[in-house]
């Protein structure tokens, strides 16, 4: 098997222009894509529509190239999209392919891509034991579905998970939810699928991925988890990514936690770590190999950076992951030359507290 | 002669705490005191109340030590503070101040600091040729104030000047006024006062520094002017900071132009110029010795960044100068690791189109 | 011939539930629509992606059940939503359709609708004569297609115009353009929209509607005109509704100028006008006769309503569109007993200046 | 007794003119005030700085007059300011005065007031019973400092409590709060106060005016609470404003609760119960007899009004509170001809669930 991943602009949602391109020139096999990740232009937050307008644009796109309903695609293929493109970064989606008839060189570890859908999940479960073991399982599965056995070769696992709005909490009961806030029921289940996360990869025992850890234990964190939540998806979709011997061709991949929202010297480290050259930024020519960046990031939650206060948690007009993706995002773009990143806020139980985590796909040197 | 820069944390916009402890120590005399620049909790845009309310609880802590008006205080320091303190940002303020009664001890240069005020400035005047003239003939008193004769002596021009409510345009007569729109007027402003420092200091001919460039030809720039605009202000405030055989001291300034947003590589080389290790983060020790630091940005009137597409131009809910401050911001920081930066946006005519300038005060190596 | 009015709540903006219903019982037959305009969820702003999103779905909806492309239902149908339900406002679109076989009762006026698009704009013609000129056009073709022979029969007229990003103006040419700014352009397109709808109905000499009218004289406008802008089309489609002895059926129209923010004077009367009882609200028994409200109204450009000033052009955080929307749809739907108004800022020249309009179509008493 | 209440425009929030004015002219003896309310520029959120700027300014101006501490005064002076002025309303303040030297002509009721303050409440203590009880005392010490014995002549009761920023919440320690989210625990002071008021009044049973109710049984309220929450008090301040045979002079009082955001009808009732013509808007001629109004509202809780849906709870870009004060203030300030009115969102238990109350101060007819 050998997995591709190519990364298009986004001039608005709705432009699927590049994978149109792509697919026309027969650069991409429609019938090959395992999974869509990307950036749109709205504000992340729980009135994004851009998510699901991008979702519909592509997964007809598909679907006709394909032959086949866009429902079927959707059902499919997940497609993650995280809204806000603060400050310097550029909307992108980033198009996962699998070749299932190619077969490996035999000369190491390759690029490898597997994916799983939980069953649907409704209000009530998320935060909940329901949320954090259902990920968990799909962890499971999409790993052996890329032919990954070893949790190390697990670089990133992303994670899209249903957010409602205020009319779905109503409906289902309020009282019945974690919280009646939207906002605030969108991080709950950003953190259980974290754990769930945490436990299937064995990077926190298994006693500590439990409800009561949601939002409360922050020291329980995956390093490769990033979790986005939308109202356009009911079930958690999982993407498993890493590296494997079954796989060929010339991709890697590569991650690190960052500690701050300041720190600098694991993106470096990072770069570095794929041959890159970031002193203090990767040449044009170099950053062509970044194939694709994942980053996720949160404002401190004791409202200091470094023990100088910062006021993103005060911010009455601009919401604090807005911020910190403009801050976090900026500071990676700058190191590795290209702003066409996946920088998602709400990074909890994603990365040390506080901090985060970027993985990036990259052409081997 | 010997200047001293002290930096203050501000927990609100009326926390002057930092500045009575050091008067109260006498750490600052407060007779002293020639300028003071910070960044405040608000937008940074036309309805940000929170400079006005610093500028006031300053100058009257500063009055009641000294036995004056606060009015008295306000005629004669500059206080120049710009809203907004995005992503990672902090909010404080940095005090000027001069001991006219040491003499240099004859082995170098060291930071001098010279102020200048404009007469009043009423909105027809905004980004007219009176504006970029009083400018001009500002920095030239300021200058000679500081005992500075070479013009590349000086590294930093601070400019506040004012802003108009849109009541205050419709006043004045707005088919007077270069635009009745009062946030495109501070911009008219920026530029005309930008413009008149370069043309002080010989950046670019007197004949480039002309009504006809204001907010057009954007190859007419300064490299050390940062221009903020504000409605607590009737009149230009000049600061001017350089170096001078005739000043004292262990502090010293450098600066470097930004081309663009992502130009991490002159934030890092200046770092290096002071004598600091920014591979790829000025460790915590190094840090203590930055006194200040001072940058200017903009979102690129292109819509681009190196050849991507940004949203800041387009964007409803934001204003491009809170995202761009909050992108640059975090590069810059990240690099110091000090986030009690300076950056203002508007950096029309202040550095390269699409770039800016970084100045930073630190103690010699 | 005979029109029809049905307004279909909109949960998000894909949700196009209650058309797909009405059609699949065989309430409203889709060859019939000949016109479409609603409120979406966005910000209404040039980064407000939810009109297109809308456009999209109810497109293929149409497409789908008539066994056409959604391209083509979208050249012959305008679509035209305003973004921003700010307060107490609810998403919503009205569908338009005339049956052709119906013959008028002879007793009377009733509603009439008729539809016209002019040629393609770019960048460079909006806020200009070539936009008056194509729209005044336009409005005649539409009142023949309407069957309305009088101007005073043209009860509203309905225009959405393109709007462009920055990268559209820039390729454009910013020189060429009127101002380089997409939102200010989005302003002087709806103005010279407004103007050429006053020329075509004799509401101000045609000598007033000229290009240097646009933005400047505010005392020529038409009190039947609401004109929006949207990054989604490129032509203005124009759609004209009035009365006509030629059309049949139960419903009517009527509309009213409004003199400031605060006029609920004219609301009141214009309920009145229809036989409604807003004393001082619509008893909910009786709002079941309104089919549709629009509403135009803007800040008033001076800071002042009745002499007291008011923020909504000084405010960095708030645009004043979603300022002036929330207001006055607030007033309107008090007195209505309804909230899915469609209530659009940016009244340039559409109505009295810091003032607008508003029109109601109801069934007759 | 005579009070008297005069209203002041807001020019910014440093602007005090209008006091200064009726200070020098002798309209106003500052020792006579005995509390101040109004509405500033900022966005009424946990980073509104405009609240203290204004308390600030009318604090010393009082103080210069009086030859007394700035501090001095606003330990006897309550200072109620919330932000948002959105939409058409104005920025304002009320100043209230207490002659007592004046006797009353014996002829009928007239304005009375009545002020305490309770102790220093801390973090741990908003929402809870501590703040219930020490809001209910404070509300009887203010009816007996203004001579009210009976209930039903209270008419409005205001009290501004404390809000506390993350910086405050965790140095209290946040598993100590009844929330670490700063905007949360505005609510939660809110809601606890306004049930202290209804306790103290009777208008619910004492077992209701629970911790337990806070934020939860919205079914217990008062009619007369409002409540408002800023990060510049520590203590709860309380005014009581009401009728009695005790006082004298012109003025009077009555007030409505309103049972939605649309119940326009309460609105007119009162301003028919002060004899005033709200038909439907107040002429400006009897509009002079106001001189005060004051609001509260919230967005409704289950996201709907009168059935259908609104955005406000949902909206990641501008707060439910601005949206909702923008809304009902347009409303109030259509009947009222006045839109220097005191409209503050976050009505927990302050009027009906999902609607609020208002109060109007006039001469009587």
């Amino acid at each position: 098997m050998r997995a591709d991943v190519q990364r298009f602009s986004l001039k608005d949602p709705s432009d699927v222009s590049g994978l149109r391109e792509a697919i026309d020139k027969g650069v991409i096999d429609p019938a090959n894509i395992v999974a869509i990740i990307g950036k749109t232009h709205g504000n992340g937050l729980v009135n994004d529509y851009t998510r699901g307008y991008l979702t519909l644009c592509l997964s007809q796109l598909i679907g006709a190239r394909m032959g086949v309903a866009a429902e079927t695609v959707r059902k499919r293929v997940p497609f993650v999209f995280s809204g806000g493109v603060e400050g310097v970064l550029s909307a992108h989606y980033v198009v996962f392919t699998v070749d299932r008839d190619t077969q490996p060189a035999g000369d190491g570890k390759s690029l490898a891509v597997g994916v799983a859908l939980t069953a649907e999940l409704s209000p009530p479960d998320i935060g909940r034991k329901r949320q954090i073991d259902a990920t968990a399982e799909g962890v499971r599965q999409a790993m052996a579905n890329a032919g990954i056995q070893n949790p190390d070769d697990v670089h990133f696992v992303q994670v899209k998970g249903p957010a409602f709005t205020l009319e779905d909490i109503v409906a289902a009961g309020t009282s019945t939810c974690a919280t009646d806030n939207p906002g605030k029921l969108m991080g709950f289940g950003r953190a259980a699928s974290a754990l769930g996360v945490a436990k299937a990869l064995g990077e926190i025992p298994a006693n500590q991925a439990t409800e009561n850890a949601v939002l409360r234990n922050f020291q329980a964190y995956s390093s490769v988890a990033s979790v986005s939540a939308g109202v356009e998806v009911r079930v958690n979709e999982i993407i498993v990514v890493g590296l494997s011997p079954a796989w060929s061709g010339p991709l890697t991949i590569a991650h690190r936690r960052m500690q701050d929202a300041l720190d600098i010297g694991s993106v470096t480290a990072l770069a570095r770590d794929l041959g890159l050259s970031p002193e203090p930024q990767v040449p044009a020519a170099q950053a062509r190999r970044i194939r694709a960046a994942f980053v996720k990031c949160e404002a401190q939650r004791d409202g200091t950076i470094r023990g100088r206060p910062h006021t993103m948690l005060n911010d009455g007009d601009i919401d604090q992951q807005r911020h910190i993706r403009g801050a976090v995002g900026a500071i990676v773009a700058a190191v590795l030359n290209d702003t066409a990143l996946f920088v998602s806020g709400g990074a909890e139980h994603q990365g040390p507290d506080g901090g985060g985590l970027i993985a990036i796909i990259a052409e081997q040197a």
